[in-house]
């Protein structure tokens, strides 16, 4: 397929920040967006004129949107699948429905990872409580208990240390199946953002640092602090996937970082077929950012350039931390606040990148 | 006056590609934006769901916009007093009335700078052909006779090369008075675009050097091939001017490098009330652009960092030029395409920035 011309549609469903960064990203190439989202108060909605407010199994409302657009893309892995089919059979869907299929379960993500020779933590599926004791006298404790669906920031997950934790975490977790994962002792936690477009051209961003508070993502630092060899690895790794998934857009994925004897090795913990948080420092530092590379690759355009011009420490803004802007940053610091009206604790609110060394 | 927080919204007095950059910007830092344009078909119009289609006369329709909004700008100089005034009198007009008044008229402008000890061309007021020989007399020949007001991109001025062209050249010229300006042999331009915020900080980009096409800017050249001294010299003197304006924005100067012994000179061509297209390289290379930078400025926050990250040379896009965009440009380079419907020959489509050298 020929690349999308300017003036082009892109249908984004969900109507979070990501969807805003990816539509004020989609604007910067010529685009139009039309942002489908059910909550009428997205802030996505203030980027553009074109918008559907409508359930994400309104079938009207999704064909509608569909004849609107040229190609559709999403701001989430949680898209159901019945949607995203519907959707496909209209218009070009990009990322595909198979990425979304593997990445939206964490049982099938890790056994496609696995089968790929990707390295995953240890992990037993749970279907009942004895599947539990099973796993637990597999896997040994600690451990973490997940649901398989539907997680996010640390919700839908409980660590257990003790064997008699095992049975209110199973009954507490929702929904069923779930999947219980060895505990994995990491040096740290990194990540990294790969694009692939439709003619298979496929390009990485440098891995950042990640360190999370309350189990959400508070800084990514860039460079991070590993060996050369480690990065270059986990680059090849996440190249490894968007090639194996046959995939277009830009994907996250994260990292453990462990010990291996004298050295390190890589674990994935977790992929997600979007753009990412651990890659909102490219936008600061990148002649082409996370946003931009996504929306070229659904658009069918040679990706751009992902080279780093300085070092940089991107912050998020949770809650009421994004009261700090604009008196509270210093001059070397690029805010991104996503307008959202009201502030709620935990609540993502905005970030920072800062300038720490320019090259 | 304290900050504007987010989630403010700042109207845009006109919907072309700079009102639409401007738009963009004031997303990226958690605003709403409000566009008013006459023209139905504004490419601003795409990046926000606020619009007004209305005269810049309609006094019930800037009214409304007015109490829409929390702060006023605009992206182009040539905004009626009336309309001006109007607003100021309801909300906030950044860059205020006297800056549009002054750069709106060449005559005022040039005066205003003499005033300030700027150097300006040698120019005499024409509003009849008696004026225009008197002016001849003064100046000589050749010379430029321009119309004071509505004047861009080459259009309302002629060059005088011969005494004979003149009565012709004074009757095609409209609307009066004109104003015959002194022919400045030139050894390059350059332009430096500087802000100015509420608290009185005042920032300058690096000096751009500029090529003109068909009297349309062709190239912007970071870092103009000049003298330390004299890109210093440059934004001291475009600093001068928004104290003097007592300006709140960002403003573009004009600037004619001219032989002056055995060195250059600097003389200043005209300045522009807004975010200007030599600063468009801005974008690609500075943590702070110019539409952010001027966006800051008119919401009352601190300015941003304008230090420049890398080497790069901006150039527009004009006409079908834009077909170029994405197959026929590198990895190097930063497209803006500023999606508008129509291609036609020299229509501004969109720019492209290429890094020459990263430092």
């Amino acid at each position: 397929m020929s690349p999308l011309p300017q003036g082009s549609t892109i249908g984004i469903l969900g109507g979070g920040q990501l969807g805003r960064m990816l539509s004020l990203a989609a604007s910067k190439l010529g685009m139009k967006t039309h942002i489908y989202c059910p909550d009428a108060n997205s802030p996505a909605f203030e980027v553009t004129p074109h918008k559907t407010v409508a359930a994400y199994d309104d079938e009207a409302a999704l064909a509608a949107f569909a004849d609107a657009v040229d190609v559709i893309t999403y701001e989430f892995e949680n898209v159901p699948a019945a949607t995203a089919e519907f959707l496909a059979a209209r218009k070009p869907l990009r990322p595909g429905a198979n990425a979304l299929a593997i990445s939206q379960d964490r049982l099938a993500e890790k056994s496609f990872l696995a089968s790929k020779n990707i390295p995953v933590a240890p992990h037993r599926a749970v279907e009942s409580l004895a599947d539990l004791e099973a796993a637990i006298d597999a896997l040994g404790l600690p451990a973490v208990l997940k649901t398989t669906r539907l997680g996010y920031d640390g919700k839908g997950q409980r660590v257990l240390r003790d064997r008699a934790d095992a049975a209110a975490a199973f009954a507490a977790l929702e929904p069923k199946p779930l999947v219980l994962e060895a505990f994995i002792p990491f040096d740290k936690e990194i990540s990294v953002v790969v694009a692939r477009n439709t003619t298979g051209e496929v390009r990485a961003f440098d891995a950042a640092e990640n360190v999370h508070r309350d189990h959400i993502l508070f800084t990514s630092t860039v460079p991070a602090d590993i060996a050369p060899g480690l990065e270059k690895h986990a680059a090849m790794l996440a190249k490894v996937i968007v090639v194996a998934l046959d995939y277009v857009g830009v994907l996250g994925v994260e990292f453990f970082v462990v010990p291996s004897g004298e050295r390190q090795a890589l674990v994935v913990n977790e992929i997600a077929p979007r753009v990412h948080n651990s890659g909102h420092w490219t936008e600061a530092v990148c002649l082409t950012d996370q946003f931009e590379q996504h929306i070229r690759a659904v658009l069918g355009w040679p990706l751009g350039d992902p080279a780093r011009m300085a070092d940089v420490v991107m912050e998020n803004l949770v809650g009421d931390e994004v009261l700090t802007v604009p008196t509270g940053i210093d001059g070397n610091t690029q805010p991104h606040l996503y307008g959202k009206t009201e502030i709620r604790a935990g609540r993502k609110m905005g970030h920072i990148n800062k300038i720490t060394r320019r090259s």
